[in-house]
């Protein structure tokens, strides 16, 4: 596959600058993409200890300190502020607004979190002669609510929240073969074939990104998303958080399948 | 080696009950051993970003929701008030008390932070033929501030804590390979045979603990230990803290070597 953007840092700059503006799926093949939330200090222990007991959606790949906007796990250098394609800024539950960039919005409590995403393994997928439908069609990843509920902490809790992958049976045992390679990018699928069964009633009306075709002999795959804690921000209602929008990732200087966490200690 | 606690949950009863006052190195072979802190909520994101930064001396068990005395991932039914044999209670960076309960000074804002210790796969050495001095000589083990430091966070910042077993280089070969397979209980060591190296001058006299003999033939082996936040502790100079006393570990429901962050996501 053809990319403009060979690298993680080349995606940011493209962000940083206003000319990217789209979901980050395909680009930067091998670099780890990451989901985004930012919450006031006074929040952070909660969303930790969230993150903490729900590893299969929320594996961190990074934590700031107070008001800083660099990654300097992840990625230093890179800027929290301007570096993603989209953002969503929160209000009391809703999402307020998705600016391009948050630089005025910043304040100095602010913590942020970077959660690995499923991106990450297209590269894998595709090269082990897997379909990844939305790449095909040129849309975003189709992702959905679920009836499993993950561990609260604090004030935040809600359902996990998947992304959607269709293939064959065989196929998506060697999806499994090859995901589980990634930990820190969710790692294997949490559900194949039935979407009554994790509660989802309509495969063909995502919450979030775009539906995609599932074809004759196809079943849906489902993995644990990033997203997750968007669902837990809309029922905790803070004043104020900040996350990417879905589907519009960070790109990190971390190689996918070495990076994160499980490798760092 | 015969003992009166074949269980962690035995031993939290004789805790409580005031029968077991004394280190707990030996008892309950196989259940991962824990150092414990306890922080007012508003240090706990700090503490818990510490952890994640420095993962080799402080791999998390279990953290408690504010308030909750019970450790409900790595010993339900469990009271972190009055299941250790010592505690000690820090106001403003010095040891205030060691008492042996600490049900009356309790808060509703307080939480507790489980961290993996290495008595848990002393048991391991043993059975594979190694020497654990301190266990032979009837002592506790002997611990050293280092000139490593830790990663900081917040208000948290400090060296890396070492506990030490003195052993021939071919024993330590083996030690490595064994401990290993505990990463929750710190894994394998951090330094063979020359203290002064990592900032220890005097291997007769440890800062936490007691000193043990080293024999003709053998060479000091360190491993990273949990008592490293208590260093940082003594830095930070909160207004209050509490956490074991070195080597009086609360003894988990975990069984070590397959227990912990690693293994339950």
């Amino acid at each position: 596959m053809q990319t403009p953007f060979p690298t993680g840092q080349a995606v940011r700059l493209a962000c940083r600058t206003g000319a990217w503006t789209t979901p980050t799926t395909g680009l930067a093949p091998g670099y780890e993409q990451a989901n985004l939330v930012i919450l006031p200090r006074e929040h952070a222990f909660d969303f930790l200890l969230f993150c903490r007991r729900n590893p299969r959606p929320c594996p961190l790949l990074d934590v700031t300190d107070p008001g800083d906007p660099e990654p300097r796990d992840a990625a230093p250098g890179a800027d929290l502020r301007t570096d993603l394609p989209k953002y969503r800024v929160w209000s009391k539950g809703e999402v307020a607004a998705e600016p391009m960039e948050i630089t005025n919005l910043w304040r100095d409590d602010w913590v942020s979190f970077l959660i690995g995403c499923s991106f990450t393994f297209e590269h894998a997928m595709l090269a082990g002669g897997l379909p990844v439908r939305h790449i095909e069609q040129g849309r975003n990843v189709p992702m959905y609510d679920t009836n499993i509920a993950c561990r609260p902490a604090g004030r935040f809790a809600g359902p996990l929240v998947v992304s959607m992958r269709p293939m064959t049976p065989e196929q998506a045992i060697r999806a499994e073969e090859i995901c589980e390679r990634f930990p820190n990018s969710h790692g294997g699928p949490v559900h194949v074939g039935d979407p009554e069964r994790i509660g989802i009633r309509d495969i063909s009306r995502p919450e979030y990104g775009d539906p995609v075709d599932i074809r004759r002999g196809e079943v849906p795959v489902f993995w644990a998303c990033g997203v997750t804690p968007q669902a837990a921000l809309r029922r905790a209602g803070l004043t104020v958080a900040v996350t990417h929008a879905p589907g519009h990732m960070f790109l990190s200087d971390l190689r996918g399948g070495e990076s994160g966490e499980a490798t760092k200690g």
